[in-house]
């Protein structure tokens, strides 16, 4: 089965943005077990849009046109694709009902511009976008099954993984004996991973797929069978990779994938249990992920954004002598964040860090890209000095990431020294 | 002059990597005021690369071609065009020169693969590469300047910004006279920008273009000029677009695009004052963002994430007469919350926000979607009530944007009422 890509966007061409749409929709293909051939890319151009429709109708199966679907007058899609097949632009019911719908749950007007995303090809079938305004839509050209979608990201995700990835696999019966498997795993790069399996699995089986892919601050490990006959094969091969991976496992995704946060703010939920937090160099940044998700206020009631040493010492009450003795930045100093932090949030369990983000504020001692972390209870509280270099984000987004990951080992009460606690300590 | 891309290799068919390349390349060539207007990617198919060479070579005047130079079978790239320009392949005495140097020096034999990269079309012209083993290689055919480059980024763009830009700027000496402008806007989406363009600008010149790209919560309008001969033209429309737009405009960028906490923390810094947070329902966000940037400790000492009404009191004291009586959602306590963050924080500015993020927890009077906003310093401080409804993450992230873009006007000192505050106040 031959599919093709349409992507088009004068921001795709100008270099303004990368294209991470066509990842994404070949990662989706790839769970039928199906590959994307050809991919064109053009600006928002009529005319080149149009004889692209028809070129490649005559030699796909499937095409999928991202893109164009917008409000805007540089958004062409439906009018290229109507002009390619010879079809009248006609206001869709299907269309006007979801945009009259979006537009009152939001209480916008549904202006002109608005309206323009219920003007589709006649005939064409509405394909639903539960996320954003402009609906997607199929129709068939030259024996060439071809969908419209939308080019923001989030959309676009949830309309191939909802409606078109199913869509196909009913229309190709014979598809659909492809299964994957996905495990969230954190502590792990890509490389890292690839060669732990490839030196302890040398027997691995042919007839399974292993894939990757980083979605920072996880990595999820795909494991797909390609046929009914392999399942049982699947299955094995996956408590193996389950085995060697230990308690770096965060998530098997059934439903839906999560984050650390979502993760950690279910395991307090089930246990009953609250957490604060005491931030200074990822200010802001653990409470934020921890409220991100729906239901955080019944395990999350405070958190403290302590940049200054002032702040520390008054909100928190760590003492001004260890500050002065060992620095904001020493394990001394987030035990008592943390201890601080459970005592005015009254909660059960405590993250604290304090680290140096950079780009300034290092020394030979403590180099950017030192952090302290304190994690525990009322009861236990450890901490650890860790060195994770690299750009301000990243190293906030990192700190984040092992605080909860650390909670989180905490929460299912693992026995296991997780890798990034051996190899990135800071070596003094 | 119409450029066009092809980049082959099945990794970037499989949705392993995502191609930055191309985003490289078209910034390059922009340099020149040279837009690519259409892009193919294929895997590495012998067949396929040379049909799309031949099409392509008839349809453009400069193709880059990326990827598929290295030593192995799977890298096609001069076996296709020779085979589409039926020319022989034959070893090229500058590429053999070339590798030689390149193992040499690192003390590398010259095996069989590596020998591969110097059998290229006869007669084409090298292009030298100064960081990888594998030459580019450029050649004409039906009238298309063909151009073969590397996939390693790093090559790709050492190649490009020595060798190719300047070549092709050397043969077409009329080049170099596209003109960007860009603006970053607060407070319009896409459709409601273009249908203000258009109702106010009925003779908008054709000469220029108008382009949008949405980067959450901010959105980019671009203004191009085409030609030298219409860059007053474009500085005219370009003030009458700043004065309709008025302080929506956040920044027009000259250097890098900037995040609104990015502008606020500038903006404070250069007025040497502070700012806090006190967030409820955005649960440490809009901390995490002021403190995003480097430097951010000179403007932010300090914040509070207060998710229960009792830790409101006991950090911020907000009075429990006040939460009984007004609700946590409410103008009243948004503004005991900004009094009590600027006390403890000791700061000159404070953003309060309390708000209904969803998906549970709402109310006919105060659906989900509510939000209370304070905003100002110790002397003045402003409240309002607005109604954003939307998903939880969209919601925080509108919050975030509204109540920095709110400080962003005070610090401006502009008089002007934003039109989120007219549209989305709620409606009691």
């Amino acid at each position: 089965m031959k599919i093709q890509l349409l992507l088009t966007g004068n921001e795709l061409m100008a270099g303004d943005i990368v294209d991470s749409n066509s990842a994404m929709i070949a990662q989706q293909f790839k769970t039928l077990g199906l590959e994307i051939f050809r991919k064109v890319t053009v600006a928002d151009d009529l005319e080149l849009l149009i004889s692209e429709i028809q070129h490649i109708s005559k030699n796909a199966d499937v095409l999928i046109i991202n893109g164009g679907l917008g409000p805007t007058t540089d958004d062409l899609t439906a009018q290229a694709l109507a002009k390619a097949a010879d079809l009248e632009i006609a206001q869709h019911p299907d269309a006007l009902a979801h945009l009259e719908h979006w537009c009152k749950k939001r209480n916008y007007e549904l202006n002109g511009p608005n309206l323009k995303q219920a003007m589709l090809p006649a005939g064409c079938k509405v394909v639903a976008n539960a996320v954003g305004s402009a609906v997607g839509f199929n129709l068939h050209l030259n024996g060439c099954d071809i969908y419209c979608t939308p080019g923001v990201p989030r959309e676009l995700k949830q309309m191939l993984t909802e409606e078109i990835i199913s869509d196909v696999a009913s229309k190709y019966p014979s598809l659909a004996h492809a299964e994957t498997t996905r495990l969230q795993v954190f502590g792990y790069g890509e490389s890292r991973l690839q060669e732990m399996l490839d030196t302890n699995f040398p027997d691995f089986p042919q007839t399974l797929d292993i894939g990757y892919r980083a979605s920072m601050p996880l990595l999820e490990l795909k494991l797909t069978s390609k046929s009914a006959s392999d399942l049982t094969l699947k299955t094995e091969w996956l408590n193996k990779i389950k085995v060697l991976l230990t308690d770096h496992v965060v998530h098997e995704i059934t439903d839906k994938p999560v984050s650390l946060a979502g993760k950690v703010n279910e395991l307090l939920a089930s246990q009953n249990k609250t957490i604060t937090t005491a931030e200074s160099c990822t200010g802001g940044l653990i409470a934020s992920q921890i409220t991100q998700n729906a239901g955080a206020s019944s395990v999350f009631q405070a958190g403290f954004v302590t940049y200054s040493n002032e702040v520390k010492e008054k909100q928190l009450g760590v003492k001004s002598e260890t500050l002065a003795q060992f620095g904001a930045v020493s394990e001394q100093t987030v035990l008592e964040m943390a201890q601080g932090a459970i005592k005015q949030a009254n909660s059960d369990y405590a993250i604290a860090v304090s680290g140096i983000a950079g780009p300034g504020g290092g020394s030979d001692d403590k180099p950017v890209g030192t952090v302290c972390i304190a994690w525990g209870t009322s009861q236990v509280i450890e901490t650890t000095t860790l060195f994770l270099p690299g750009a301000r984000s990243y190293f906030q987004q990192y700190v984040a990431a092992i605080s909860l990951d650390l909670i989180r080992r905490l929460l299912i009460k693992s026995n296991e020294v997780p890798r990034y606690l051996i190899e990135r300590i800071l070596k003094k």
